[in-house]
């Protein structure tokens, strides 16, 4: 029905005749003629109706906007002076022989043309319409073309892409997965993975030796600024490695892709940083290393002051007092301090204490801060000095216990980063590595895996796995760009003793884990090799190297915040019939 | 951990010191010297183990079947007349210097190194160990070969990989569809996607041109011998074209297939046969091409006998007589022609006559038959002629509605074929063409979409639509390979005035449609392109290629014909927690 594509049609065709097709995106009338700017895949081209061709300019005049369009013509040259060089059609026009309508269209909801900003949930209720503006078709083609370099780059070393299961067994983080009720098996119910872990392992039990799947994983939960129920994962496994092994292939990977697909240049190798000092120095496990802004830990300073609020948590082996020194920071005014105490509310800071520093040889004189009143002068020095202060710059602190010491200075680093246009350029890749096995839970009162259950303990701390498990580290590993996770993995356990004694820290009774995974236990006594291995979270590094401000900008058809489909209002009713049939029935009819 | 795999160990290395690691798959002890054959994905490599390295050799004394080892050695060619050449290490082996533990095994529940046949449900409960048979492994690792190989031809053809949700909305067979219930919305549904049909068609309708993707796909109904309740299809959808451009695309696609992952030539082209066709000689719109059989159509010759049984159904214009010769056939046995009538009353067949062709020169002396009596000369003269019998031939007969003779006579077909060894060697692909629309539901007194209810009607019979649907050809094309339906596909209806009307002629009330289907009749309005394409069942696909028997073979985790997961124990009880928060309870408590 074509000859090429509009945005393809360029000087080396002109005097010949052409066929494109595609869809009215502008029409201009001048001086009697009708120029129809016209759209497909591969960009515009302009078409010339002329009066004197009645037949197809009779045909002009009828069309409008998205109207889908098939015209024959002839390819000139454009008038001197008329090209437009943003095109890559830009230099010729298609004087039309015939123009047919293949298909007329309503007005659309909301144009194509223009950069007008239009309200999300309009855009995903006519998703059809939304992704034909070329930045969302660029999108969609640049994710196609990332998982294509991708699996080009695992098929040439080795991986075997292997489809596992959608439909399977409930998950430890079970409270989390979506169940799939069973016809055949009234009463029971398969969940949807939230990952292939498992099989991936029992592959690798298998002798597969290098797997890897691009594979749709689910997770029934609040969705929080940027998840999605359903998102795909990069998800690999090999055998016989050791953590180099694997973090040198996935960076040599990641350095193949922003090298082929963006022509941009990663570091080789990229930087790794233990996770104590990931939270040391920035108060997260994944630190946005292009924001040149450090906590620095001033716990042991404040040990002896007479300030309780620093004096109690640096005391506490639970607690942490950290300062973050903001250069040239004095000139932040008073509202935009307030602004900071706000926000770090929100991460559980009760208060936010800083230090301005306006001249620093004038000594105390020099500095202004709510809180010098309780600091002795050799603690004031101290801080100064630890944190390198200068003259204009301003020293914030945050004293509480660990946890919200990091993640609320951590967070406050990144929005003063942005806010002040501190964000260095590039793309700074940083692995994670030295990861504890396990978190201790107050609530609860009980450890929780920080990676999964089945992350390997680092050999030399097999014993602290019942003495000290908060102590025993992990052998995982994530890698983080910008401050994103972009992937995690692990080496994991391949004994059953050591998997039985994981289960047993992190309280699973013996017969729950038999019931949950007996079949992975069973597998780890038939010669399970020693392996390990990783998954990517595709969505977010499409995001990332497409320079989206949301995942829902690289899927075709993503769910908003409250995991709907606008589109097809999924989900949606069904009938009590089917209900039955599945051995199900409501709780309570929904009110709506 | 490793320098080489076990396979890859050739004569090459003469003399170097290598690592390998695997599976103890086999062990012989001869002459005080420990031989292990060593086994990785590529293959197997022997070790040998001297009692003069004491070390080792005490190590190798543990070691049994299935345990996993590495292994640092010298390599040394074999001694001369001791080569392997079933095996591509065979001309070396490895005397080992150091054998490490890496994990033991338990004694396996079914031997690797036979070719013992296993239950199948032992095989699927240990699949971990199924698939470290080389056989397998091959399989898999065949199948993603192909998945590849497709990819290539897909990618290199301006094809775009395109994610569709998997938590959908519930379609029109929504009898079949998994369900999935709401935790945010409660007391709605999402079903899992018997195929992404409409979300491909409204990638269309955004201008992505040229869309594929390699997805699953759910269906959740009883399991015929070789269904899965999930699957894997090659997904494809393309903008202006028409039947001619998809199908040459497709067969070129699947030739370059074979001939790359194969080295198996296809014809060039496929050839066509139209659907009327292929149930006029095949009784199937699936020919096996390979089996030299065809029905012959004999109705007319019937409508003027007195046997009713053969002259109603001639008369009856829903009815059929057909015939199926058999060269060489009245060699059959009494027993045989029993079981074969026995076989075709599955299809609902009522009887299955046959003429006897002892010696054709012998006029009726020379044949017999049940109903020669009922058969006058000019008949069974006819009859002799039309199908063109010879001296020692048989001739089965079938007469009723002609569904019944098309599926019994054309199941015969095959079953003979089998039976008899009559099956050619090779590959004998095939497009059917001109699909009615729909079919008539005696049963339900209603048309159905032969294919789907979005596929277009050809333009020429736009008017039989609602005048005589019978009669309304469509504009669907299937792939056959063999006898299987590899793929299927239609150019679409992307008017919505003709979807309104197709909608009708299936029963769907407009506000059914609307509610199931105003999305897509909405996306029509905007400028639909001309579109088309098909799916192809990638399971299947395989099977074929890798000549197993079921498609389980050629998924690592497959479901047992009940749909369960024997591995796993998939599906499983679930808490009434977790159902409380999915807003369901069960009707009634299962029984076990």
């Amino acid at each position: 029905m074509r000859s090429h594509y509009c945005g393809d049609v360029n000087e080396s065709l002109i005097e010949q005749t052409v066929k494109v097709a595609g869809w009215m995106h502008r029409r201009r009338d001048h001086g009697g003629v009708i120029f129809i700017d016209l759209r497909d895949r591969e960009g515009l081209v302009q078409i010339v109706c002329n009066p004197e061709d009645a037949e197809s300019f009779a045909v002009a005049e009828k069309v409008r906007s998205e109207y889908v369009l098939q015209i024959e013509g002839v390819v000139n040259p454009r008038p001197a002076g008329s090209e437009n060089t943003d095109l890559k059609s830009g230099k010729i026009e298609i004087i039309a022989k015939r123009v047919t309508i293949l298909n007329s269209s309503e007005t659309p909801p909301f144009p194509l043309t223009e950069q007008a900003e239009v309200n999300e949930d309009i855009r995903l209720r006519h998703r059809y319409i939304d992704l034909r503006r070329p930045e969302m078709l660029q999108k969609l083609r640049f994710r196609s073309q990332i998982i294509r370099q991708l699996r080009q780059y695992l098929d040439n070393h080795g991986f075997m892409d292997i489809e596992t299961p959608i439909l399977t067994k409930a998950t430890p983080e079970g409270a989390r997965d979506y169940l799939v009720p069973s016809r055949t098996h009234p009463g029971d119910f398969f969940a949807l993975p939230q990952s292939p872990q498992l099989f991936k392992q029992l592959l690798m039990v298998a002798g597969m030796d290098r797997y890897y799947q691009v594979v749709r994983c689910f997770r029934d939960e609040d969705l929080r600024a940027d998840r999605q129920p359903e998102f795909t994962q990069l998800d690999i496994e090999t055998s016989f490695v050791e953590e180099e092994d694997l973090m040198q292939l996935m960076e040599e990977m990641i350095r193949d892709l922003f090298a082929n697909v963006l022509e941009q240049p990663l570091p080789n190798p990229f930087p790794r940083m233990t996770y104590a000092d990931a939270m040391d120095r920035y108060g997260s496990d994944k630190p946005d290393l292009r924001i040149p802004l450090e906590l620095v830990d001033v716990s042991d300073l404040m040990q002896g002051v007479d300030f309780k609020v620093f004096s109690a948590p640096a005391n506490d082996e639970n607690g942490r007092v950290a300062a973050l020194r903001l250069p040239g920071g004095n000139s932040l005014s008073r509202k935009e301090i307030d602004d900071y105490t706000k926000f770090v509310s929100i991460y559980g800071a009760k208060g936010l204490a800083y230090i301005k520093v306006n001249d620093l040889a004038a000594g105390r004189e020099g500095l202004q801060s709510p809180i010098l009143k309780f600091l002795p002068d050799n603690v004031v020095d101290a801080i100064l000095q630890r944190t390198a202060a200068e003259t204009g710059d301003l020293v914030f602190f945050g004293a509480d216990k660990a946890s919200v010491v990091n993640e609320s200075l951590g967070a406050l680093r990144v929005k003063i980063g942005h806010d002040l246009d501190m964000v260095e350029h590039g793309w700074r890749p940083l692995w994670v590595v030295e990861f504890p096995m396990f978190e201790w839970d107050d609530k609860t009162q009980r450890w929780y895996a920080l990676h999964h259950p089945f992350t390997a303990p680092r050999e030399s701390d097999i014993d602290l796995l019942s003495n000290d498990p908060g102590k025993c580290l992990s052998r995982a590993y994530d890698m983080v760009l910008n401050g994103t996770e972009l992937g995690g993995g692990s080496i994991r356990i391949h004994k059953t003793d050591v998997q039985q004694k994981v289960f047993e820290m992190l309280g699973i009774p013996a017969e729950e884990a038999e019931e949950k995974f007996g079949f992975l236990l069973q597998a780890l006594k038939y010669g399970c090799p020693p392996h390990g291995g990783l998954a990517f979270g595709l969505d977010r590094l499409a995001m990332l190297m497409t320079g989206s401000a949301s995942i829902r900008d690289v899927m075709a058809f993503p769910k908003t915040q409250s995991a709907a489909c606008l589109l097809t209002n999924a989900p949606s009713h069904v009938s009590d019939e089917q209900l039955k049939e599945l051995n199900i029935r409501l709780r309570r009819v929904p009110t709506a």
